[in-house]
Order: C-alpha cells, then structure tokens, then sequence
C-alpha cells in the first residue's frame, strides 16, 4: 500500500482562513513538507502552524529564489524523491502551499513529478486574489464580466494589452515591477480605479488607493486590483 | 451599536472547504441569511449547514432564476432593509454567498446597498476555479501565465477571441451554453486540451475530459477548463 499525496492550499496568510479539510488533513499525515526560502521560515509552514502536531516527519524545501528566476527544476527533482520515498513505504505526505495548489502554486512542481506514479488528492485553498478583494472592500466581478489574473512579471507592451481588455485584473507578484505596473495603468487612465494590497488577511496587511500609494517599496507578496467598469453595476 | 455585516464565503460545496473563521463567525451571528432559488433549497446554506446553530434567525433571500437573467434589483432592495434593520438593531448579521464573496459572489448586492452605513467584514471563501481545477487534477497556472475567468453568457465571438488570448482559462456558468463554447473551443482546436467540471468537491462531482463528454446537459454551476500551454512548463 503507497502512501497519498496531498497538496493542500493553507491560503493566503490567515490561519483561520485555511479549510476544515486542511486541517484535518494535516492533523492525519505523518509527514508534512512545504517550500521555505534559502534561508528564513516558511510561509506556509506558519500558517499551518497552529495544526502542526508535535513530533511530525518535516521535510523543508529549501528554494533559492533570486528575483526574476523561477526555482531549479534539481531543488524539486531532489525533494520529490525524498517525498516519493515516504509515499513507496506507505506513508501519506501532506505538501502545503500558500493560497490555491493549482493557481501560482510551488505544489505543481511536485505534482508533475509524482502525479503518475502515486495516489494524489489536492485539496484547494482561498486564493490571494480573494483575500486581496475582501480587504480592499473591492467587489471584483459579477455577472457577465472578465477577471484576468496577469503576473507582473511579463513585458510592458504585454502587461498593457492584458490589462486592457479585462473588466478586471489581478496584477500579482508585484514586489520589483511596481513603478512599471504604476506607469502601464496611468498611461491606460486606470490608476484611480487601481488599489494596491500587501500581505493580505495577514497582521502586517496594507491597503491603498494606488493614486495614493507614493513611494512605496512592494513585497512579493503584493497586488494590484483594477475595475473598468463596476461590479454588481447592470449590464 | 450597530450589528457588523459579515459576507461569508461557504466555497464550492463541499462543507469540509469552509475555512476556520467562516465557521467560527456563523455559530456567532444571532442573524444568518443566504441566497435561494423561488423555490426549493439553498446551496449555501446546505454547505454551511452543520455549523449552523439551533434556534438562529434566518433570512431566506429568494431570487427567482429565470434563464439568462440576473437577479432583480427589488429583491436586493426588499432584503437589505431587512438586514439593515437587524444591523440598526445591533445584531451581527452573516451572509452566506457559495465560493467567493466578491468573486461573482450574489453577496456584492447587498455589499452595494449596505457599505456606507455600517460596518462591513468579508471573509475570501475557496473559489469554484481552485475546486475544479483539483478535481480535474488539473494545474491552472504557473510563473508568468496568464488566467482568465470567463462568463459562458459573453457572446460567440467575444467569447472566443477572450479563450483565445490567455494561456489558461476558466469558462463559468456553463449551463445551457454548453455547445456554443464548444464549438468554439473546438474552432480554436483548443477542445483536447479542455476539462468539464460540474458540482465540483461536491458527491454528485463529475469531471470528463470536454472530447469525451458527448451529449451532456450541462448545470448553471459546471465550468471548463482549458490550458494553452501546460502550467508549471518552462517558460
């Protein structure tokens, strides 16, 4: 008998928002892994925290992140077969990730690498676009209307277009891109229909009007919400 | 004092998705309302169900669904007053709205009425998106990848130039729309790469790849998934 792999989304940084099936998930698997920088805790490890029980396997993935680069295909290769090996010898191995598995999510990269060879269940989470809208006070689509989630990571001509042509847009991950994401939405009119949320349902949460951010340094963990048009408005 | 409105997302279906702090604020609010069709029972309230008190006031927000329109305005007139004077009155009231609030979320209509006089908490719920997405096994998007959520009720052609453009999309409210997406998803030789969800995390959970389902009536609440490119692919 193999061992289920579960990725399980503990959401976007409020403890209380993760899932009872999360919970209980985590309550039941002997072994708990989730990614964590080169250096420094992890962020899905301390949202799980208060439902880690004491004595349980962990296995920390250690992914170097260097701005603007993805993590080494190795780094997943090497903690997949450390995984795989819990899995061959029965035990269930519970994969936490921030905010939705599927959606952005660091539990792909394990995913794709055991999907074909052990039993997998994913268990989804509240997304960071969620959380962002909630805190914001921004109701974001409704009825007919389009929501794109961009990365800000993708080229100026690019990012322009695809903001453009939503009713609505995520811009996620802004941290280094800002004054590029700040300069796309004045040029397209939009900055006063923009707001801008930082580490969202968390302690340290931040909340601005965009045309009232001004000088600001952006974390990773940091969204832009942008509505042509009003939520709920009629059609 | 007056009462707090809390706007509860319930997720997908499944009562297990609910997050610690929906269930935590419904055993708290003395007054707890929730959408239902002109007759018959309501799917948020049948999610949050086991976590609901004895002996708790409870509006009913009966929405007649008529195919192809949204709710009246009137209703949302008739049951925000009625919330408002609970609210007035001092009593939490907590709206139960299935997936996500402010994600095509039926509780934005009475956010609109009720925002500048008192006090509004949202609480993100899991999003049929992330839902579909893990029972479909199917990973959305990675990296710089785009995704779009699109209404099934746009029209043919600017339904097909919207799937067209992101790398992943999710077409919602499926329903009787079912042949006209895909026909166009077959038009943009897109249909072996989509995913039919319905009543995603729920028992009655159906997934099927789209060129396997055949001739299938769809619900109001099944969804497509489609990926351009595989999620988690090297840029």
């Amino acid at each position: 008998m193999t061992g289920t792999l579960y990725g399980l989304g503990v959401g976007p940084g409020d403890p209380e928002l993760l899932t009872l099936k999360a919970v209980r998930l985590i309550a039941q698997s002997p072994v708990i892994a989730y990614p964590a920088p080169d250096t420094g805790d992890s962020l899905a490890r301390a949202i799980a925290a208060p439902h880690i029980p004491d004595g349980r396997q962990e296995i920390i993935i250690r992914t170097p992140m260097v701005a603007g680069q993805f993590p080494a295909h190795d780094v997943y290769d090497h903690y997949s077969k450390e995984i795989a090996g819990h899995l061959s010898a029965g035990r269930d191995v519970a994969v936490l990730c921030e905010g939705d598995p599927f959606l952005y999510g660091s539990f792909m990269y394990v995913f794709s690498r055991l999907a074909e060879d052990f039993p997998i269940e994913v268990v989804p989470g509240v997304s960071s676009v969620g959380a962002c809208a909630a805190a914001a006070g921004v109701p974001l689509v409704s009825r007919s209307q389009v929501l794109s989630l961009i990365p800000a990571t993708l080229d100026d001509e690019d990012l322009k277009r695809r903001i453009a042509e939503s009713e609505a847009v995520a811009v996620m991950k802004i941290g280094r891109h800002l004054k590029k994401v700040c300069r796309i939405l004045n040029d397209l009119d939009l900055s006063e229909h923009a707001f801008y949320v930082e580490h969202a349902s968390m302690k340290n949460q931040k909340v601005r009007r965009l045309d009232e951010l001004g000088d600001a340094i952006a974390p990773y963990f940091s969204m832009i919400l942008v509505r042509h048009a009003e939520a709920g408005a009629g059609e």
